[in-house]
């Protein structure tokens, strides 16, 4: 029998990847043809938006000028679009995840499995966070995989080349998720360090925050690439901390190094970061003044919960482009303390002085 | 007995590099304070440069407006600049070192050691390529270690922040490379891993190109970023196939990651290649239209010498990014190859069929 789809958003990411599967399925006996898409009750200039997906097969609101393929059927009823679906495809806001999921419990399919493609955390009301792919199998108890890549949605839906990686427990699923996204313009690559390529998705944010911030104080190219580079350190000790295990070879995946730079070139984060310098304004009202359509940056948020995290373990100073984010955030030190930050991080080797020395030398400032 | 300094060079990154050792062998008592400095008879307003050098204290035909200290002395002779020097430090264009190298043979301290900061590859008259160290070492019979990073001259002539990497053989070279050159502002780090650091400033140069025919074919920032991680791959296969024993970790390392990063983010063969694009002109005459003061853009001929060595051994196919780059900047193929060659790249997984599928799924294509 072959495996009926659902996935689970509406928003530019989730229309995308409504477009690449609901063409992709074709190619293969093993899928349901017909896509599920879960979608919100919204209104779009007077007419549901279940409606216009599901007569005009495209999402004005989110996705605009891109057709869908009209296997795709938009559902505004959660429990109805998970019905008999085998597949799940989380790719709602962060802070969607744990109502959904409540909401699904109990009508999903024994055997169903999942994939996210959610980047970031999942917080709780007492400021614990967890990865999002733990919190989706806490809740339903379903084998989850994820994908995450260099991935803005507009290029992706446009046709535009692009990569991604997916992060699977079980290289069966991994496999079907392959086929299920692999197109000739947005290849995917499959690897086992799914909680690896899932925490790139979300701590990258916390980069991009930084690159913004330097943006903002007029530092170089020089910093900016030293930032791009020490984060990426810090991205690897982290994940070595808190989820051990992973090979070094998927930093170099879609989901390392290419989503942490094409995130640091561009991209909301760093568009919020670099006018929050030159503002004397809370986060959240500088983010209001810059981002339009109410979406919000991933990174601030992102950077409050892993210091939550490194600060219940006493690990701080060991993480220190990821903690001055969250305090400039926050106010709490001004922005220009990211040039100490740079200059004295954990990273740089102490320099060592001769014996023979003159006394002058016993320290690297000058 | 204090060990005296040469820098065999008088371009911008040389000059730089002048002021940050000028002023940091004051610091250790080890290094004699006065610095030669080999800069070839130019004229600049009507003055000799080595004369404006000593007498004014900055290269304005190279690096305006920058203050040398005055310990740093100009010679217009080589053999006069590397007399009983202890140190040198290489930092003449590529396409010099071997001229250089012939003059001052038999005028080198027997006990002296060097440090190559040219990024780019040695080529011989026939046409074969070698790294620019192992040049050094075969004129000289001295030990050389190297130094690369993402290092915008201007910006650390001026204080901005940045780091770089030392590779060395023996590491109470790199420990004295480290004090010579590491300043609050100017982080130096030292791996043992000498070819990687060198080679990793070599190849990066070809990646920039790819990405500045990216920009002239207008990619999105996907493919980008999808350039530079797959270009990261070849260059560690390219490393690891010629210069076996690399460590992973080197990559990440400001002569790596960052280096590569502030390539592709801005740099003479991004800009070149951008507008080769839009051309049909030869790449040498693109390259006068675009860089000012007789500059060159060491990608194209980088690219060049590397297809030479893997049509060698036949693995130009094995490194798509590195040929096609050769292949376009020789207008052998169009531009828009580029595309095809992500697409396809050898890195990408390839997609399996699922048993039960249907006779339409056997390829990728759809």
């Amino acid at each position: 029998m072959s495996k009926r789809i659902a996935i689970l958003g509406y928003g530019n990411w989730a229309t995308t990847i409504a477009k690449v599967v609901g063409e992709n399925v074709h190619k293969y006996s093993e899928f349901d043809t017909t896509i599920a898409m879960w979608v919100k009750p919204k209104e779009f200039n007077g007419r549901r938006l279940t409606d216009i997906i599901n007569e005009d097969h495209e999402n004005p609101r989110f996705l605009p000028n891109v057709k869908l393929p009209i296997n795709v059927v938009a559902f505004s009823c959660l429990k109805d679009a998970v019905k008999n679906a085998n597949i799940l495809i989380f790719v709602t806001p962060h802070q969607m995840v744990e109502d959904v999921c409540t909401q699904i419990k109990g009508h999903v399919h024994e055997e169903a499995v999942g994939i996210s493609l959610i980047k970031g955390m999942a917080t709780k009301a007492d400021g614990s966070a967890s990865a999002i792919s733990d919190e989706i199998r806490g809740h339903l108890n379903i084998d989850i995989s994820v994908l995450m890549g260099a991935n803005l949605a507009a290029e992706v839906a446009t046709g535009g080349f692009a990569e991604a990686t997916v992060g699977c427990i079980h290289p069966e699923h991994g496999e079907m998720f392959q086929r299920m996204f692999d197109t000739e313009n947005f290849r995917i690559n499959v690897v086992r360090d799914v909680y690896t390529v899932e925490m790139c998705g979300a701590l990258k944010n916390i980069i991009a925050c930084a690159v913004g911030f330097a943006e903002g104080l007029r530092f170089g190219t020089n910093a900016k690439a030293a930032i791009i580079r020490l984060g990426m350190h810090e991205m690897i000790k982290f994940i070595e901390t808190f989820y051990p295990g992973s090979d070094l070879k998927t930093f170099f995946e879609s989901c390392g190094l290419a989503d942490l730079i094409a995130t640091c070139e561009g991209g909301r984060n760093k568009r919020v970061c670099e006018a929050f310098v030159k503002s004397d304004k809370a986060m959240h009202e500088v983010e209001k003044e810059v981002i339009a359509n109410g979406q919000s940056a991933q990174g601030p948020p992102t950077a409050s919960e892993i210091y939550t995290i490194l600060s219940q373990v006493g690990l701080e100073d060991s993480f220190p482009i990821f903690t001055v984010v969250h305090r400039i955030c926050t106010r709490q030190v001004p922005a220009s303390e990211l040039k100490n930050c740079l200059k004295n991080h954990t990273l740089h080797q102490t320099v060592q002085s001769k014996e023979d020395s003159s006394s002058n030398s016993s320290g690297v400032s000058y």
